[in-house]
């Protein structure tokens, strides 16, 4: 199959379907006739607004995340802005199927409505990036630029994203750094489509600013200032947000998801296929046997996860686990990769280390045999012996690399995560064994096809 | 038992009887007749000197070995020396019960008679260390000196030299490294005792320097030399020999060996017993039990011995050791220790290590991915990933230590001793296990009871 076919393909996958359309825009109508409603009957000056990728008709079949965001008028204090807006939240939301509080910078209220998931965000109606005052402000001015600039190219960013999720690089959370929508949204506007983005891969990592809105025009200093401070953060790419030249759109991709989607673009260019948008399940295989095959062996701590949300957690665990690659090397263990994550509840830390047990007696060189160290020496050792002038004696040191980390982790000698430290203390440290639920973690990690780019 | 009852002790086990002595005097008087008749009948002008510690009757009671000397005018020429000595050597021994011929500086004859083995050494007449022109020539001024000078003190000779053979530090020989049999006569006139001899063990080796011909007043220049370059080579201690100011009588001792003295003399003087003289055959346990308990490795490498004397032999083996340790620590692996030898034919080289294998893959750094190398990199290898934003990739690499040593022996990338190089080549390799007649040896090494001190 040439692209052309592919893509076809995989559009009529991703596309959403006339029916699924029409399910989509009565679903907006009646969350919008209900949201105005309450905001009626509370007398608040408040309009609802349809922001995401459902409001930029961006969205991938099947994939109808709502985001309704509720805009105060600027002149509200942001105290009010918080009570009232979580307030006119749990109302509208009494009125849908059932909700919980979620919070970000401020509470917010989430709840589901025929089967789909509905965020209810209070913010600020702003006009323009001068009246931005809360993280979330400018999403109503990224959902009105993508409308006035997409141009019909949504199935392009459709592509993209799915592109994008198939190989692992969609999603600007911190724990992912990733590709946001945003992102695979202006990348369609500036190079026209889903093609030319991946031909751009190298070119646009070279020219490493991207510039849509036009703010090293506008804005010279404020969008310079923008631009030095993320290049010395070194962030692979420095795309000035069109709605406000004090952001980087791009600040939170990280250049390993950046390295994937620009492998992945090369290999879909020379031989394209439809699973680097829907890749088969990686094939996992027995990772004992994947340890006997590298001869290498498997440090695994599992633990409670402290009650923290992946952005904070995942850090910590990353943290940690260098602090434990950094440890074991002093105590003459290699440390040949480590992955942490959390899954069912457990938090865990795996190392790859390259044996199981160091030697149990270490030669311990002494000093000359006719001094008075010499003599202290003599008397302080059961085997001593002399080579040249020196005296030499045998020691015996903790073996196992379980021990030692459990030693290690007592005498407070790894650097760990400020939030897990606790939790990291009362945890299984398991060697060669992993529970049944992180086998197919182990597995990947082991074989490196977690990350292996020619996966 | 004091220390006066212990060395009673010793003393009736080692001073030869009345009817030893009677023995011996009557083999000295046999082969000098012997030899006399034999000069007289090849027309020689040559006389027969007895040397060594049955000449100077400081030997051990059943230790008989006879050196008798064959002495022959300065003016020989050196060529007729050798033929004609070696000639008269086979002419004496023609008489005796069987003998071979050995090599040293010149060849001589090796016999045997009446169950004594009887070494036949050609050398000149010297008077005095001027005249000295091989290196067996001094012989005959050393037992001179040592008859003058010894005044009765025959037994202390008799204990010194059993204690040092007792704590395995005699014998001068290159491979040994201990005190020479001349060398305890020296400290005995020197110290008065043997007890003193012990007593000394410190002071001599703080004072350094031992005169007991008074060369430092009667020949300062020339005994200054021989200060001056046993102190540069830093050797234990510097003895100047009292018949000859250009040498060191402890050339040849080690500070391994001084040091065995060292600790073993304040041993005795704390706790005397016994055993220091005559010590119970180390007790020899399972060699690969050690090897469990001690978590470690052991590499041996097993070969015909080349024909060469152990003064060759033994230094090329610890020099091929050395090599070893050093290209092994380059691949990974710990030499915690070594030992060679000789046993029945086979010459060896013990290795413990500590792991028998490393990690079967490595991590290999690569570039940054987006630059020319680093698309090589990508190309080049299997699994690759990235981590911040250089690639990685794990590589393959060799094992078990058997395989790495062969290897390195292949590749030439061990430097051997120059004479044993082909027949380490042609070694087997073996991993925790060694021949029969090897277990004691592996065991008295891994334990460290060859050298222990307290052992």
């Amino acid at each position: 199959m040439d692209t052309d076919d592919i893509i076809g393909e995989i559009l009529d996958k991703i596309r959403p379907t006339e029916e699924e359309r029409a399910f989509v825009e009565s679903l907006m109508m009646e969350l919008k006739a209900i949201a105005e409603e309450t905001i009626e009957s509370l007398g608040l000056d408040v309009k609802p607004h349809f922001v995401g990728s459902l409001a930029k008709d961006t969205y991938l079949a099947g994939d109808h995340d709502v985001d309704l965001f509720l805009t105060f008028p600027l002149d509200t204090p942001l105290e009010k802005l918080r009570e009232k807006g979580l307030e006119l939240g749990k109302a509208i939301a009494e009125r849908l199927d059932l909700y919980e509080i979620a919070y970000a910078e401020h509470p917010y209220v989430r709840a589901r409505y025929r089967g789909v998931k509905v965020d209810l965000v209070p913010c600020y109606d702003v006009k323009s990036w001068r009246d931005v005052r809360t993280a979330v402000d400018r999403s109503i001015l990224h959902n009105r630029w993508v409308l006035e600039n997409l141009g019909g190219r949504n199935d392009e960013v459709r592509l993209l994203k799915r592109f994008l999720k198939g190989i692992r690089a969609y999603g600007s959370e911190i724990y992912i750094r990733g590709f946001s929508g945003y992102f695979a949204e202006i990348l369609v506007i500036k190079y026209g489509s889903f093609l030319e983005v991946l031909k751009n891969a190298d070119f646009m990592l070279r020219q490493k600013i991207i510039d849509p809105g036009n703010w090293l025009k506008r804005e010279y200093e404020l969008a310079m200032k923008t631009v030095r401070r993320e290049a010395e953060a070194d962030k692979p790419l420095i795309v000035i947000d069109p709605v406000d030249p004090r952001r980087n759109v791009a600040a939170n991709l990280g250049w390993e998801k950046y390295g994937r989607f620009y492998f992945k673009a090369y290999q879909f260019l020379e031989s394209p296929g439809e699973e680097f948008f829907f890749p088969k399940g990686q094939e996992v295989e027995d990772y004992l046997a994947e340890l006997r095959k590298k001869g290498t062996h498997l440090v695994t701590l599992a633990f409670d996860a402290p009650n923290l949300v992946e952005d904070v957690l995942l850090p910590q665990l990353e943290r940690s686990a260098r602090g434990f690659e950094k440890a074991l090397s002093r105590e003459g263990f290699n440390v040949l990769g480590w992955n942490v994550g959390r899954s069912s509840g457990k938090a865990f830390i795996m190392l790859e280390v390259d044996r199981r047990e160091r030697e149990r007696v270490k030669i311990k060189p002494g000093p000359e045999f006719f001094t008075e160290r010499g003599w202290d020496f003599y008397r302080k050792n059961e085997r001593v012996w002399i080579r040249g002038k020196r005296l030499f004696a045998e020691k015996r040191v903790k073996e196992n690399v379980i021990d030692v980390i459990t030693e290690l982790i007592e005498k407070n000698q790894v650097g760990l995560g400020k939030g897990i430290r606790e939790a990291i203390k009362g945890a299984d440290v398991l060697l060669n064994y992993v529970p049944k639920e992180l086998e197919d973690e182990a597995y990947l990690f082991l074989s490196r096809e977690k990350w292996n780019l020619k996966g």
